[in-house]
């Protein structure tokens, strides 16, 4: 039933948009919005309503509606209400829907290059993602990453550095490292691998189940502030830190090229405005909510919070070091995207000891 | 002959914003335009295009200008171009513009609280001050503090962590603070001075001849971005850090309230969601400026960069804790601002330790 609505809901606005905002379109459905009222659809890799997250993708939706005067509205699916999460690239691509939102690391399987624009294992931090974006040419890179497949990607949130886990087993050195089970995707889980782990694949509504149950030894998800919610507390004894894996995730807003191009001028400036406007509350949100979150867990939870001894680090970010060269290789556009990456890491960690001295 | 010209063009503009996008108004001048068209002004406490804070006042309005399709356009006026840098604040206070661009602790005099909107030493950072503005009360606190006097602030831009400053003396102990000469404005000037230093206020075109001339020891300015253009490196030795004076200042964006209230809804939105963005974008510029000028610095003109020593650290601190503390003592509202970021600080120092410790 559900389900039966949605897509009828879709092809509404498929129709509608077609259209474009200058011609005479019958849609032969009752609407009282003006003739130029532009509908789309978008589509998310997240939960309805996750929280920072799925609610991150609401507040981009409704600020271009403000923005616009609602000549554009925007409708937001949560994954597997219209495409399941991981077609949502696609469904944007194709045009089924004129926007998405979800994180490229996500696609890394069509373009390996595409986790740098959300994040890799010690790489850069939230702010500097947004310094090498907006400003160092990351952006232009992206967009022309994207652009074989008919998408505009833009900076859409960021979940600021997440936390290295939730662990039932101390790790104490590399060795613990070895065998460890633990709910790790992406390039964290490669590198894990290549440190001798066992990095598993489990959906975020299972984690707890499995951490409780003892069927992995350690579980990353995102930080205090999601993980609050999850109660993963209840069923690990140590929450670790760096999360090493993500020191600052952006996520992405993707925009389908045709739908942007009908637009005018003025709502194109409003959609991007809005994307770089949501991309900075998102991180705002992240940094009050998990401090709070942070106080909650080690307060009123009796969290035991630890670092992962300086030896982890080092030998993760070795084995990362290889692993980030790896997914820059695949052809001339992979190896620039790299190397720009690359040049403003070396350049931030210069002033990133400076700026976080005091 | 240009300060006439600006005096008439801000005469032109208030009348047409007098009538409101509603009325019938003629002007009586040659206008293009249609209708419509709302003619702000924007006066700023930089020099007429300083880089990252001047041009981010002038990429504000640029952004109103396009998001309201040139429905509003924003002309913005360097600093002494149509009032000087310090009655910024009541010339939109008074409505004689409609728009401000500098900082709120310039505003000190007035409302001591002001400072918490900007930066007070060993405060938060610029990440930190958007989570507290955004998400954690702080931005209606500061609009409460504003209200009176008839402007709405808004964060418009963050310059990150400054630096200690430009120095001809090293500072080996707390003994090397006193008797120092320093250009340094503000509460870090204040706090200098109880460590025993004579802080100096010297306008920033002529820090460069002060140093070089040695009628002062040491300088604070901005960080490597300001601080390369104006060739500090060739009038000083040490480039001490980190800018505890200065640990992520917000600049504000000021409206006039009579003027936002004549706005339609949607407008309204336009103008408060432009200063969200610019906000960040100033952030993500001196993010990679900051970057490149200090490779510049070090590489090309062999600046020697060094950390102010923690024992140094640690005695401004004790004094800036109890300076900090006196700014949000002056009334009821004060101590809730006080009370307000303290909170945060404490809470926000907790997940610094986690997040920053990659």
């Amino acid at each position: 039933m559900k389900r039966r609505n949605f897509i009828a809901a879709a092809g509404a606005a498929t129709v509608l948009t077609a259209c474009g905002q200058q011609q005479d379109c019958a849609t032969g459905e009752a609407n009282n919005k003006p003739q130029e009222t532009i509908e789309w659809n978008m589509v998310t890799t997240w939960p309805p309503g996750f929280q920072g997250l799925g609610t991150g993708a609401e507040y981009l939706a409704a600020l271009i509606g403000k923005l616009s005067n609602g000549r554009i509205t925007v409708k937001v699916f949560g994954a597997g209400e219209l495409v399941p999460a991981l077609q949502v690239f696609d469904a944007v691509s194709s045009g089924t829907v004129q926007m998405g939102h979800g994180a490229s690391y996500y696609w890394k399987g069509k373009m390996p290059a595409a986790s740098f624009f959300s994040s890799v294992p010690f790489g850069l931090n939230a702010q500097e993602m947004n310094g090498w974006l907006l400003k160092g040419g990351g952006l232009e890179l992206w967009q022309e990453l994207y652009a074989p497949f008919n998408l505009i990607p833009m900076p859409g949130g960021n979940t600021d550095i997440q936390m290295a886990g939730w662990f039932n087993k101390e790790i104490n050195s590399v060795d613990d490292l070895k065998g460890l089970k633990m709910r790790i995707p992406g390039l964290g889980g490669e590198v894990l691998k290549r440190a001798g782990g066992n990095p598993e694949l489990i959906a975020g509504g299972e984690i707890f189940s499995a951490l409780e149950m003892g069927r992995i030894d350690a579980a990353e998800f995102v930080g205090p502030y999601n993980d609050l919610a999850f109660g993963f507390y209840k069923a690990a004894k140590y929450y670790y830190y760096p999360g090493w894996q993500e020191p600052g995730t952006t996520l992405e807003a993707l925009i389908n090229k045709q739908a942007f191009e009908q637009l005018p001028a003025d709502l194109q400036d409003v959609v991007k405005t809005a994307c770089l406007t949501a991309n900075a509350d998102m991180l705002a949100e992240f940094t009050e909510k998990n401090n709070e979150a942070l106080r909650i867990l080690v307060e009123e939870h009796g969290v035991q919070v630890k670092k992962l001894p300086q030896e982890v680090l080092d030998h993760l970010e070795s084995i990362s070091e290889k692993l980030v060269e790896e997914q820059g290789q695949a052809n001339e556009l992979s190896k620039r995207i790299y190397a720009s990456y690359l040049d403003f890491k070396k350049k931030a960690n210069a002033w990133k000891q400076i700026s976080q001295s005091l």
